[in-house]
């Protein structure tokens, strides 16, 4: 598998554009994906009772496993707008099909922003004109730059990878920041491959990759009413199609995974006012289950991400969130250690006290990416989440988001 | 119901006292609590998984329902420090039985503080005995001080009332910040009163109302391992031991639903960093319980505590919490109204934008108290719920806690 980290190369058949539509002040902030083969999809969205317009358009089109062409708008979430909010994401989606000369059932929208406004139709409309006519073979960079909201950094990786002597291409953006909690949120997660891939087997690769990648990440534990994640393959390596329990299979699935864990990171890594990165490896527990739930409490508590922003080795608040978690598990067993670049410090044994280097742990912390060490010693599971430190700037940027 | 707001005036058979025993650097850090006369008691514990030792002997001690002394101890929890803590927490009640002659069984223990660290067992016990001389009618004041750990101000609360012609008093006193969140978390809380009450009855009126206060209560999400509620009715009032089902068990359920009411709120208002109380009422949800979980959900929301340290009327972030809730609701129902001593101004009208006046909304999140209210339009139960906002100062106080 060849990895190209941060790169965007648009599989065959795909084409794509970001444009100024005028929702936001100045930036890009309409982006459009195309694909010329009708093309098997999978999505995954918000769990939110609250959701925009345009997740439940989706979630009714997801259906059928077929789309041709993704519209994203930033800017405007275009979320708890009424009936009109669902009208204009339609409007959004017809507009699209008759430019491109496409179903208006297989085009799918997609929205970011403030909630609660409505759409400047206007605008957005003749933004899909303009977005259809910049549509071409480079345009990911663009489309990826478009759905960005408080976003600091472009999100996206490309892998390359061969199935029986055909060059499959799979590339992926996605946007984050803010809101962005376990279960999907808001986070808006583009995956385009040329692979050809049975339906099925598409939606079981993508669920399962999306619950050990963006499900595990955490900024501020919100959780919003916009977040999708979409994968579309639309089978032009012409590789005989993809089925669950083959070799092929596991390249694919491996492929997905790297992808969706690749931006998942960097989503974590740019949350709102983050200064580090916190990967939490909860290691030899009793399920995944009892894994994942110590995971995300840890990487969900503002205790833990404080401690970490102050670079304090405050070990007793990582094993209070375990506690508090759900997981079943031992306190008499749990070993905690930190970790980065500058080296590794068990900071608890046997969940209590153990006097470890000070001045080491402090070295430690200062690094920019951050993995917390769990070993439950009760099993042999795992389980990974990704969050971010809570800083100033977290509260400088939520506290006038809207203003 | 007499209310004395702020104060502390020990029923009859209590005395207390609060001295420097030097496990903090220089302010009181040991209080102690006794009753002449063996009191039935009531108590609620964290429900963290990793109880501090204290808490676990309490757990065993409450069971038999009757206690004499509190020994409290700030500066240190006692937490995560293996059997060396167990044996601590025992000694620290031996010695109190030794030097107030009772029973070692009736002596309960708190600790708050810094976790993973062992007591400085020979300052505590002779803390124990400085505090044992202390004791006296006015030490409910240095009790209180001596308790806290962050906390800005003295929480405290005495209410008068009368049960068939003899005189009952209540009063209460806890400590917060920081880590305070529903299901009872790094909050200390003592209620004590001459009341004569049945056990059992004691036992209902206390967790209902913890239920429904200290349960409700959120400063940063996190739970702590050693949060503790306790109240002892010693029935030196000489009244008969109240019954449920009476005139006289509704006057004491009152009394004391209003004197945990009354710390909960303090213990929000008082949150690390806290700039304002904010109180969530939701009202007209089909369940009590969609009522409870929209409501901790609002305040547990960073999102919206930034929303409201920042004055902005986000109300699209309170309705997506409500979304993640749990709760069952429609959001097309949802009317969102803000409230301060400045007025109020409905935000948002059956789940969507409303054009509200907005200079009026900023005036109304200038105030230190903010009022956000809920109307599900689905059925008649409420709840309600506190919590502060999320400032600059939590993040600057939680980054360098243990350093």
């Amino acid at each position: 598998m060849e990895i190209l980290d941060g790169k965007i190369e648009l599989p065959k058949g795909f084409v794509a554009s970001g444009v100024f539509a005028g929702i936001k002040r100045s930036k890009k902030d309409l982006a459009l994906i195309y694909s010329e083969r009708l093309a098997n999809i999978s999505a995954v969205f918000t769990t939110n009772r609250v959701k925009a317009a345009p997740v439940i358009l989706d979630m009714e089109r997801a259906k059928k496993g077929k789309a041709q062409a993704i519209v994203i708008n930033s800017g405007n979430a275009n979320a708890c707008t009424g009936e009109k909010g669902i009208e204009d994401a339609k409007s959004m989606a017809k507009k699209v099909a008759e430019v491109l000369e496409i179903e208006e059932e297989d085009v799918l929208v997609c929205s970011t922003g403030v909630i609660g406004v409505p759409l400047p139709m206007e605008k957005v409309l003749k933004g899909i004109e303009v977005a259809a006519l910049s549509l071409s073979k480079e345009g990911g960079y663009d489309a990826a730059h478009a759905i960005m909201t408080t976003d600091t950094f472009l999100k996206a990786v490309t892998v390359k990878f061969n199935v029986e002597g055909k060059d499959i291409t799979m590339t992926g953006f996605a946007k984050g920041s803010g809101m962005i909690h376990p279960n999907m949120a808001t986070m808006l997660s583009f995956v385009l491959t040329d692979a050809s891939v049975e339906k099925a087997t598409l939606d079981k690769a993508f669920k399962n990759t999306v619950n050990r990648t963006y499900n595990m990440i955490s900024v501020d534990g919100d959780m919003s009413t916009n977040d999708t994640a979409i994968v579309m393959a639309n089978g032009m390596a012409e590789n005989k199609a993809i089925q669950e329990g083959t070799y092929e299979f596991d390249l694919f699935y491996k492929a997905l995974e790297y992808v969706n864990k690749t931006l998942a990171r960097l989503i974590a890594k740019d949350g709102e006012g983050a200064t580090k990165l916190i990967e939490v490896n909860v290691i030899n527990a009793k399920t995944e289950n009892d894994a994942r739930l110590a995971a995300k409490a840890i990487v969900n508590s503002n205790l833990v991400k404080t401690a970490i922003f102050g670079e304090d080795a405050n070990w007793g608040r990582i094993l209070a969130a375990v506690g508090y978690s759900g997981a079943d598990f031992d306190v008499d067993k749990v070993d905690i250690y930190l970790k980065s670049a500058k080296g590794e410090v068990k900071v608890c044994e046997n969940g209590s006290f153990f006097a470890f280097d000070e001045s080491l742990a402090k070295e430690v912390l200062k690094e920019k990416e951050i993995f917390i060490i769990v070993d439950m010693k009760a099993g042999e599971f795992m389980a990974t989440s990704w969050g971010c430190d809570l800083s100033y700037d977290y509260v400088k940027i939520n506290g006038s988001y809207r203003t």
